[in-house]
């Protein structure tokens, strides 16, 4: 036994299947019927430009009308039209594509990208919405008889002759029931302007056009002002501040890709930010969710990008491996590396005034893309608490003489909150040093990626010492305190914080520091950091309490007033002092707090 | 003119759409295959028990092999079979559905539930990883002859005669280069385990059977122990606490549903908890996003869903509006407010210690859900700051005696921190008032509504008077201080605090209250709340600073001294205490924090 034959497809079954299976959004059936309507159009004039048509091209032009009575919805055009044996050939089979074979034939002519969707499936999604799908169309060719296509979306067609008199088609649905939203101008209307604002020809919804046949991307660089762009995005976002600058993508080979890129002002708003940046295929809107196509760090700029090359409706594990993809990638990586160094370079006070929006995704593209990470060591900024902003080899210069420790290591210094590690930031200023500004999210994997890429530097956040112990060094401050003195004070304060995991020490520092100083040590801090926000290591570390370390300062005269004290007072003035440590450190809350505040009421009630 | 006539569909560009439109997903194929295959087996088993088939069933189960040097997977059932004929009507013919008309012959026998799938399209996504499939069958009819099928999924399909001995159907992928990935052992083990683990019939992949073909969803509830539901919780989620309780959902009309919906420990990881509800249809996976089949405030819970009736593949919006989608989101929620209510009466003790974690869906379901709030009223819990836990009801009697006002009105005092606002929780406790904990994200929505509904009831957060204030009564306390002392009182403040959005006034308080009391009335901080939270109203709201009421206390001895102090000394005394003031209210920080620091230091270093 032996046969051989062809599979066949029962077409009152395929309708049903269309309406699931086709699309998840039925909006996307306006997107289609409009594209095919373009496409006519398109069709027209480069059947025209090679002389294939010599009649009068008039304005072209598509339309959409509801007719709320009827239940209609009619999308026209004066493209090519068709006649009676196309119909039977481009509708009557499905799958066949219209677009392939004309594509085809014309493809030695060129600016093939000029024809856009394809004529077989697209046109089917009508039936997602419509209950009857009329066609009325005229073809280009000359002595043409209009004609008339009907089908009911389950069984059978008829065609008929029709009475029309210009040139082109007209899609006419009857909605079903179950789809009358789409019969509401409004939703129309919405439609229209997130599928087809950029579509190359005019489209005529209720008396006005409602598309930019010329969006800028498609013009060359040259041509456009620095105002243009900026209309442009207010265009896209009516509601946003203006840009702070912005790429304008243009590359033919190995991929085609148009598109503009903006660099928007974020201001720590990131989540509102994201998937800001639309796709399109020759001018007509297919998705706002990037991801993959755009590298992740980039997702908080805002534009469009055009391309006929990225692979649409397959998934995602696909799209990561397509090599078109891919080079899409490193192109834009590299296009807006070279925009920030361009600017960096040609004017560095704008560059410095724009840091607070666009240093989060330096940052970030500094710790996901090696090469991203080579372009922009040039030109990232660290800004400082007193707000000056220098380069990675600026700021060594800067630190080397006053930060530099008895290791021949660079110390630089940090604050994640300036405010309230504000006490530490201040004594270490008072030493002259320079306290840096690290105070993002992205920061504190920022701080790793600089240690382990700046030579001989370690970075420590001002808490994370005494401010003499910062940056070691071979000094050692005389005591005004003996041994025998500095042990009892030692364990006065230890009696008066009574907690385990508060560590004491009495250390000669400058009579000017505070009393009492706590401290938390940077690689514990730093650990547990990390293994709060679950970034590998240790995860029961995140779990245990802070260990800190008091220093009670040997040379401040309180101290040594608090051995002087009465026996009954010492605990009580070393407690008080312990607590304003506290605060100094965020540490008093609660009952705590409410104890001190009272007594601290009696205290100058007192006085 | 008139012409009538079907449409057609050409065959060899409809296999590029299956692979491109059928399914985003190309791992879906698997669950397809392995769909039929089960289909197969359960159908022998239909004709057997109504006499149709007189064979030994066997051990029916289905089979799935990996042939790495082949570069094939196999997909292998002792099910029905088919007959070189059935292969023509079943598989040559697209979209002709079997399993529609099997379901058809046999629906007066009842039980149609096991037919899982339908035959015809679900085949056909074999293609979107093969780029040649073969079927070999054998049907269980007498005397049938096995065939072999191949296609190249693009033009032709051929039949032949093949050697089979026993029943059932082998489909052989022969995989195409782009989905090589199908071939790793560790990829379709996968892929099975999130498809098919609860398929009704045993599935083998590498001498194991992967699938536990009878969860405990298909069983009756008085069958199974709470063993049972716990540790089919640990297989669903292996790392997760054991749940607090659980709701067997089993319903035959107007609807078909079955499930089970388990109550997590959620622990304020509110994110992470969402979309842990699994959707299957017949014991197959779909998906485990059910965002419009169960009520948002109930996508908290785990668990699975199993229902047939639930539409598959179509768009949100259709779903959102389905009846059968309506009537199960409302049984749902009537099952859990039912569950809840029996729990709360059954075993108030387990009602309360579940608090924390049930209390987030209580309180939100009673906000999104009228029928949800009308049942959960009366079992939903109020803790206050003291860990004890009253109803409404049995709140409105405890505070009734103490916390009504002049106006007839109950005051509800809460906290929204109580670390940070302990200071006045003290001073509500000293008056015996009853302070609730509000503290979660939905307790300000939960606010609102308490107020709404319970008749004559405010809320007030314990810092939005000073506490004599917070109820309102016909008591004025007398003040040791004449009204011109307490003008020259108020201005030595006023010129200590030089902040003009602090209003400061010298009221006649307890000389046990503090001196200096800083409070944020209720009203301006709700607006302020909920504009910042982005809910409605005036927006501009956010933006503006917060205005505080500064009480001066006119019975605190420290402020008698403040009047009768140097002049010099009279300021710097009454900063320390709004200092003191400004610490209770946690407003003192940065470098005003410091200063006080240093100024507290000193003045106990002069003490």
């Amino acid at each position: 036994m032996e046969e051989r034959g062809s599979i066949s497809i029962h077409t009152e079954n395929i309708f049903p299947i269309i309406k699931k299976f086709l699309y998840s959004d039925h909006e996307i059936f306006l997107r289609e019927l409009v594209s095919n309507a373009v496409d006519a159009t398109q069709k027209a004039k480069r059947l025209s430009s090679v002389g294939e048509f010599d009649g009068d091209l008039g304005d072209l032009k598509v339309s959409v009308a509801i007719d709320k009575e009827a239940r209609t919805i009619t999308i026209s055009d004066n493209g090519i039209g068709m006649t009676a044996e196309e119909i039977k050939k481009y509708i009557n089979q499905i799958a066949f594509s219209g677009a392939a074979e004309f594509v085809e034939r014309f493809k030695d002519s060129g600016d093939k990208s000029q024809i856009i969707g394809q004529f077989g499936l697209g046109f089917y999604s009508a039936f997602m919405v419509a209950e009857r799908v009329e066609i009325v169309t005229k073809s280009f060719q000359k002595d043409a008889e209009p004609a008339r296509w009907t089908c009911d979306g389950s069984t059978e067609f008829a065609i008929t002759s029709a009475a029309k008199e210009e040139r082109g088609t007209n899609v006419i649905l009857h909605v079903a029931q179950d789809s009358e939203e789409f019969l509401e101008t409004a939703r129309i209307k919405t439609i229209l302007d997130k599928y087809c604002k950029f579509l190359p020809v005019p489209v005529e919804f209720e008396g006005q056009i409602i598309n930019n046949p010329n969006p800028i991307w498609t013009k060359q660089p040259a041509e456009l002002t620095d105002e243009d762009y900026k209309n442009f995005y207010k265009e896209l976002y009516p509601f946003s501040e203006a840009p702070l600058f912005w790429i304008h993508l243009n590359v033919d080979y190995p991929f085609n890709l148009t598109g503009i890129l903006y660099f928007p002002k974020i201001k720590n708003e990131l989540e509102l930010q994201r998937n800001k940046i639309q796709l399109y295929s020759r001018q007509v809107f297919i998705t706002d969710e990037v991801k993959d196509v755009v590298p992740e760090f980039l997702m908080l700029l805002h534009g469009i990008i055009d391309s006929p090359d990225i692979p649409l409706n397959v998934s995602r594990s696909f799209l990561q491996a397509d090599a078109n993809v891919k080079k899409i990638n490193t192109y834009i990586t590299k296009k807006v590396a070279d925009k920030l160094n361009d600017i960096y370079k040609k004017d560095r006070t704008t560059f410095e005034s724009s840091w607070d929006d666009i240093g989060v995704f330096v940052k970030y593209g500094m710790l996901s893309d090696d090469k991203f990470y080579e372009k922009a060591k040039d030109f990232v900024l660290l800004q400082n608490t007193t707000g000056k902003y220098n380069t990675i080899e600026e700021y060594k210069a800067l630190v080397q003489a006053n930060q530099t420790d008895k290791n021949d290591q660079q110390v630089w210094l940090y604050t994640t909150d300036a405010e309230k590690q504000h006490a530490y930031v201040e004594a270490a200023q008072n030493r002259s040093y320079d306290v840096l500004k690290l105070d993002t999210v992205i920061d504190s994997h920022f701080i790793g990626l600089l240690e382990q890429k700046v030579e001989k530097t370690t970075l420590k956040r001002v808490d994370a010492e005494i401010v003499d112990k910062l940056i070691e060094r071979d000094e050692v401050k005389e005591s005004v305190l003996n041994d025998t003195e500095k042990e009892s004070l030692k364990k006065i304060f230890e009696q008066a914080i009574a907690n385990q995991h508060m560590t004491v020490e009495v250390t000669a520092l400058s009579p000017d520091d505070a009393p009492v100083i706590i401290t938390l040590p940077e690689f514990m801090r730093r650990m547990k950091d990390m293994s709060r926000n679950g970034g590998g290591g240790m995860m029961f570390m995140g779990d245990l309490p802070d260990a800190y370390n008091v220093t009670i300062n040997a040379n401040h005269s309180l101290n040594q007033r608090i051995l002087n004290a009465k026996e009954d007072n010492k605990e009580r003035i070393a407690r008080q002092a312990f607590d304003l440590a506290l605060l100094s450190q965020n540490l008093l809350s609660g009952s705590a707090l409410t104890a001190f505040v009272k007594r601290s009421v009696d205290l100058i009630d007192k006085e």
